[in-house]
């Protein structure tokens, strides 16, 4: 019997597979490093952030009721009590009918309440300070404790850390960041045929391309890949590959094995490791061949060998894997980033598999761009080049009609 | 005189300065380091790719005219010539009235001209294979040249290079890239009141964020920023610091100095190392103090020191400027990928000055996510953090109206 689509499973059960792998435990980085990574325990604030209140603006400090109702053409004066440089505490309060001459970023003394822009202050000098606008208690000024309250958890485990969360660690003293473990990712191509990208091939062979396009995917997803060497497409050398691989790293991907007869070398070699095979072709184009095995309790994901294939499974499957593992709690159910476009003709596809039809982008000014289908076949490098983005046809629809609004994910 | 804003430029005007700076040289990475960059010289095939008409699909190559009309009722008959194995061109060419049993990637035969699927044909035994279905010319092939043609440009320069563009350089054998060369950064942040992130803050003091938040944007667009030591707000230490940056770097980017007087020293420093101010104040909020200059002949950029100013300054001109000098000939045309959400409410602004509002987005099934603005003081950390996006409100508005459609940025 030839060992066909045995476990064939829909997109939403490969995904449930898929999260059934248990995160990574953490790790501690330094802060340099922990952008894009997913927080592994809650970040509790150590302090008022800020610690006491400060100026946004350069101006004059000033208690609000003391400037009520002052304008243009009745200014109100206050006597100036200080200058509040930067980077000091100032040590007196603010005495009533005064003002304290302070810069951008400078705390405020106690007692005032607001700062006066500059811009509608004048130093009459001898000590007089004229006010010719109103302000409201708090207006330019940043309160204490606004960004953060001491003792409360200013960044939640599973938080991913952008730029932005980067600077509030910083600013909170977290210099030493507990994050998910990014998984190590072991990448094998096999495939009799294959040569190395700086070989030159010999009739009949072509060069590895897959191993590059994948290494760079997962470069761009802040995984660091190792390449193995082409594994050669018998069964001995497949065992002896993912044996190698999956014990020494978190993920293994194989790619390759995209005939029949290649695709059961990768099945054998998997059982005769002991490993489960979860699910062999699953619904979706292209990426039907596509294999997903649990070796030493970690995942093998056996790609196809078509190169197309390979890049649009490791985008709608391998990604978000690479992510849960590392602690992104929403990896399967965050809705990938997509814009709008129209369909420029109707599509057709097979009820009851996924298709992620490549699209190429018409951009037309003040209307919705078009979306071109880019059909080909799967094993070309052409139709992903042409691509801007990918759409979605679910497996309950037959295609989509031209005109159709669709959410293009660009890639 | 106070050295106000003597040099106010439109975000436009501000672009078309950036403009004027030269893209660097070309270098040559390994394909393991090319994605993300952009190709500084066309890259022309030196061969055909495919070399020679493949199988995408395991099945039997065949003459197309061969098995016309061929059906469930009326199969053909064809005689089988040859297995064709992965990794070799078949020597033999295929004989009138034959068929050869092929996998997917292996090179058809002479004579063959397309592939019936494995599912649409029957092997009978005594070297008689039954045909099902026909097939057109090509149908299940990789024709020769059909990603790429011998002596033709493959790809150009100018190219931003994905995961499938280093596909394509891998199957041409290009594994030294030639690429324009990635700016070095020189990040400083001034200002007295200033510690390390891993320092406790003294009263009056607070930790450094912007050396920290802005590594990692620039980190994420691909650039490795050098972060100088914190620079005190004195003249000498900053005219100092601008000086070993600029000769050491190809892109200055200075923080801080958001109080007039700290604004004059930057200002200063750059004078009297010799630098063409080209701008000083730009129509944006946040990041309206914003100074561009010309020192050594290389970009210096005094970003704002509030936190939320710098980070939105250095999304809007700084990334484009990088792009732009590592050779993205579109970096200031390229319109940011965005997408429409509706605005919760009305956003007022000044009319001539580009508002960058930050915005949380609530998402809704089945309708565009509803975009509530932060609004919030630019020195505090805590409106980015709540933003999931920004929107713009052009400089010709007077503001938008809730309910109106608006193209998010995500950050």
């Amino acid at each position: 019997m030839r060992d066909g689509f045995f476990r064939a499973v829909s997109t939403a059960e490969f995904r449930d597979l898929l999260h059934g792998f248990a995160p990574l435990g953490l790790e501690t980085v330094p802060l340099g490093a922990a952008c894009r990574r997913f927080l592994a325990a809650d970040v509790v604030s150590g302090e008022d952030l800020p610690l006491a209140s400060r100026a946004s603006m350069d101006g004059y400090a000033v208690r609000a009721a003391e400037v009520f109702g002052a304008g243009e053409s009745n200014p109100g004066y206050l006597d100036l009590a200080m200058d509040i440089p930067i980077g000091v505490i100032p040590e007196a309060a603010l005495p009533p009918g005064h003002c304290a001459r302070i810069v951008t970023g400078a705390f405020l003394p106690a007692g005032a309440d607001a700062v006066v822009m500059v811009e509608y202050a004048e130093d009459l000098g001898a000590g007089a300070i004229e006010i010719r606008r109103p302000v409201a208690p708090g207006d330019n000024v940043m309160l204490a404790g606004e960004d953060a309250r001491r003792g409360e958890t200013a960044l939640g485990a599973g938080t991913r850390l952008r730029p932005q969360e980067i600077g509030l660690l910083a600013a909170l003293g977290v210099v030493d960041v507990p994050v998910g473990r990014m998984p190590s990712v072991a990448l094998l191509s096999t495939g009799d045929e294959l040569v190395p990208a700086e070989a030159t091939p010999q009739p009949g062979q072509i060069r590895d391309v897959n191993s590059h396009a994948l290494a760079a995917m997962l470069a761009q997803a802040g995984a660091a890949a190792t390449t193995f060497p082409l594994v050669p497409d018998d069964l001995d050398s497949i065992r002896d590959a993912l044996k190698t691989a999956a014990e020494g790293h978190d993920l293994t991907l194989l790619s390759g094995g995209s005939s029949v007869g290649a695709r059961d070398f990768t099945l054998e070699a998997l059982k005769s490791l002991g490993a489960e095979v979860l699910a062999h072709g699953v619904a979706i184009s292209p990426g039907k061949p596509t294999i997903l095995a649990s070796l030493y309790g970690k995942p093998v994901i056996g790609l196809p060998g078509q190169v197309t294939s390979a890049q649009v499974v490791l985008d709608v499957f391998g990604l978000p894997l690479l992510a849960h593992l590392a602690g992104d709690k929403a990896a399967f159910d965050r809705a990938p980033r997509t814009f709008p476009a129209l369909l420029s003709r109707n599509v057709a596809s097979k009820q009851g598999r996924e298709d992620h039809v490549r699209v190429r982008l018409e951009h037309r000014p003040g209307e919705l761009p078009l979306a071109h289908p880019v059909l080909g076949k799967s094993g070309l490098l052409k139709t992903l080049l042409m691509a801007d983005g990918l759409i979605v046809i679910p497996a309950d629809l037959e295609g989509l009609a031209g005109q159709a609004v669709v959410a293009v994910r660009p890639i």
